[in-house]
């Protein structure tokens, strides 16, 4: 039921990115469970994990072997989030990490595991270890499609993005594929997206663009509000397409590269909300007129947090009211609703705090009975504004997580 | 199928005190819709509000007749909130006080208007004054229980409580009714509560205790996080039950009111938790060891709203890793994991931030499975602590919130 993703768009492949799928049975028979993704020597790598304090084994283990090496591999398993496992889940997530190495003959720290599935059970590592040969025998250049649903975990369809664009004289390509569906309320990243390019960038410039997209991309939609201790998200460039490196923020090329990327994160980033759990709209909220940031976000999450708001958009009812009670609820002052308008697409339903005089039902139910949607909140106040993304609650969201794990 | 509300207690008169209910069709034909409580001549009331910037035109109404004068009457309606209803909302408020005062023979500014049910439509005036006699005629000192079902909207039983105590010599009486299920997260007052006594209590007292009570009771719920436009929890005192008058707040007989005003809000406030929309389940969120009660609040109210711990509670699923992800994103500091233990009732499931070692999902399961439980999270930091309570996150929350106006 993902909102608009009717089809996985072509997956161009990335020079010197190969891709491996295999079933190892970790939590279903016969369902693509693990995937390894290989990187060419000299790929560059950036990435940002989740500010979750409860963090992940794979995502510890993960961050030291980036800060000592750069990777040539991720292994990347679903069913298992290997989370809540304390010191046996590191030394588990470095075990697979070895086994690997074995195999791709590099070091073990040139390997960066991820995890992802239910939180709190021992990684069934035998299973794995006993998967990763197959994997990576079926690494190729055309994995995309397979390593896309071999992330999946409550995700209803395989999500991934992919461009190409001329960059310093050459035509390079970006693709990525993402998983997530719920627990989705990136702080600093997302659930698992991996992002590749061919492009020649340097270290600190991938680290920069990927930080900067990502503020404007995966930090930017909630499912519902709650935080993974998994979130991943890496950006990786091969130089195979061997233009001149773009090694400074100055180069006049940078620009072109950043407005790609955060283009490609923000699609990614939709992608999740459009196959969050159980949704059945995918809704735009965009809050302007704010007198600050902060209060932007507070209006806006709070609006995309709310149970009241997500199940009247799930019934395509164009309940202002529950809308207008957040906005009251959101810390503005009191006499500052008098200035708030709030808008259903190009509607006014509210103006000054009230019902818009012009303002009939059948135009509000309108806009509310379509797939995609947007809800804007003037306030009135100020000159700040901000955009996020979100989904309505619906009875298979709570189907959906009433019945994960039983 | 609210959870341990088997039945309404006994609600004692309380000398002072009539109530009328009838039907006025406000929203429905033929259900009990419209409710006026008189209060005896030199009755002292006090009041809290919500602090919604959004609030309804009663709310403002009624803020300033209190104001103004001790009030001798209250109108209550349901079926429609008058909220976001702007200039005429207030003139509709006002002229249902007025009507009330031709009847009552009393001033428009001695009657509190109270509105609940749904937001941004009209009042419906000429329902509710043709209404008003009858209800004025069903005046007598044993009408709680009809006045009590007289105020719900959402609502599956009507909630009361009474108790009888020692004060000053003489026994008397504290009885109150209150309405709400949903749009539950009160911030300084909650849906609509009245509580009356026939002690004799000075006007600065009673708002004094009643603010300490509602701190610790209607401040500590939450079904949904949402804060309603239209609040208001109400301690009315007749005096009639002629004891010496509690005046100051050293004389020797003010905690035992307090106490006793406390009891009563605590249990009108849990009734409503455990009335609370599709709940299957009251729970109990405590939090201790936290180095500040915003800390508290943070870890204590991020767990009552996080719908993956919620949906875990309606699928009786002791997921402790959803639990403890909501920990890890409310604010506490990396290392501080380690010190975490989760307990359901004296089950502990978590133990230096990961699964203990001595629990069996068994154990968890049972606890998980009453109708009543408590989540206790231990921060291991510091010596603050906190309490509050809320429900789990049904298919009939989202059926009721989807099909409510439609």
């Amino acid at each position: 039921m993902a909102v608009g993703l009717d089809k996985l768009p072509e997956l161009h492949p990335v020079d010197g990115i190969r891709l491996g799928t295999t079933c190892a049975g970790i939590s279903q028979p016969d369902r693509r469970d693990l995937v390894v993704i290989e990187l060419a020597e000299g790929a560059h790598t950036a990435a940002v994990f989740t500010r979750n304090a409860f963090c992940a084994a794979p995502v510890i283990v993960a961050r030291q072997h980036l800060n000592k090496k750069m990777p040539r591999m991720l292994v990347i398993n679903t069913g298992n989030a290997n989370a809540g496992t304390g010191a046996s889940g590191i030394l588990d997530a470095a075990s697979v990490c070895d086994s690997l190495s074995r195999l791709a003959g590099c070091q073990s720290d040139e390997i960066l595991p991820f995890s992802t599935g239910v939180i709190g059970e021992a990684l069934p590592i035998s299973e794995i270890n006993a998967a990763l040969s197959k994997a990576y025998d079926d690494l190729n250049p055309a994995g995309w499609i397979d390593a896309a649903s071999g992330i999946m975990t409550t995700d209803t369809v395989p999500k991934g993005v992919s461009c190409q664009f001329e960059l310093k004289g050459r035509t390079v390509t970006l693709t990525g594929i993402v998983k997530g569906a719920g627990m989705i309320r990136p702080d600093m990243a997302t659930m698992l997206a991996f992002i590749t390019t061919d492009a020649a960038v340097s270290s600190s410039v991938l680290q920069t663009a990927l930080s900067s997209a990502v503020i404007k991309s995966f930090n930017r939609i909630t499912v519902d509000g709650d935080t993974s201790t998994n979130d991943a998200c890496l950006l990786m460039a091969t130089g195979k397409c061997s233009g001149a490196v773009i090694d400074t923020l100055d180069d006049e090329d940078y620009s072109i590269f950043l407005d790609k990327v955060t283009e490609v994160c923000k699609l990614l980033a939709q992608a999740i909300v459009r196959d969050g759990e159980g949704a059945t709209k995918f809704v735009t909220i965009k809050v302007n007129g704010a007198e600050s940031a902060t209060m932007c976000d507070q209006v806006a999450y709070n609006i995309a947090h709310s149970p009241l708001v997500k199940t009247a958009l799930f019934a395509s009812d164009p309940n202002w009211g529950r809308i207008l009670a957040v906005v009251g609820r959101s810390g503005i002052p009191v006499d500052a609703i008098e200035q708030v308008s709030i808008f259903l697409d190009n509607v006014c339903i509210v103006r000054n705090g009230g019902k818009a005089d012009d303002y009939q039902e059948a135009q509000g139910q309108k806009v509310m009975q379509q797939d995609e949607l947007c809800i804007r909140v003037d306030l009135g106040q100020g000159d700040r504004s901000t955009e996020i993304w979100t989904t309505d609650l619906s009875y298979d969201y709570v189907k959906i997580n009433a019945e994960y794990r039983t």
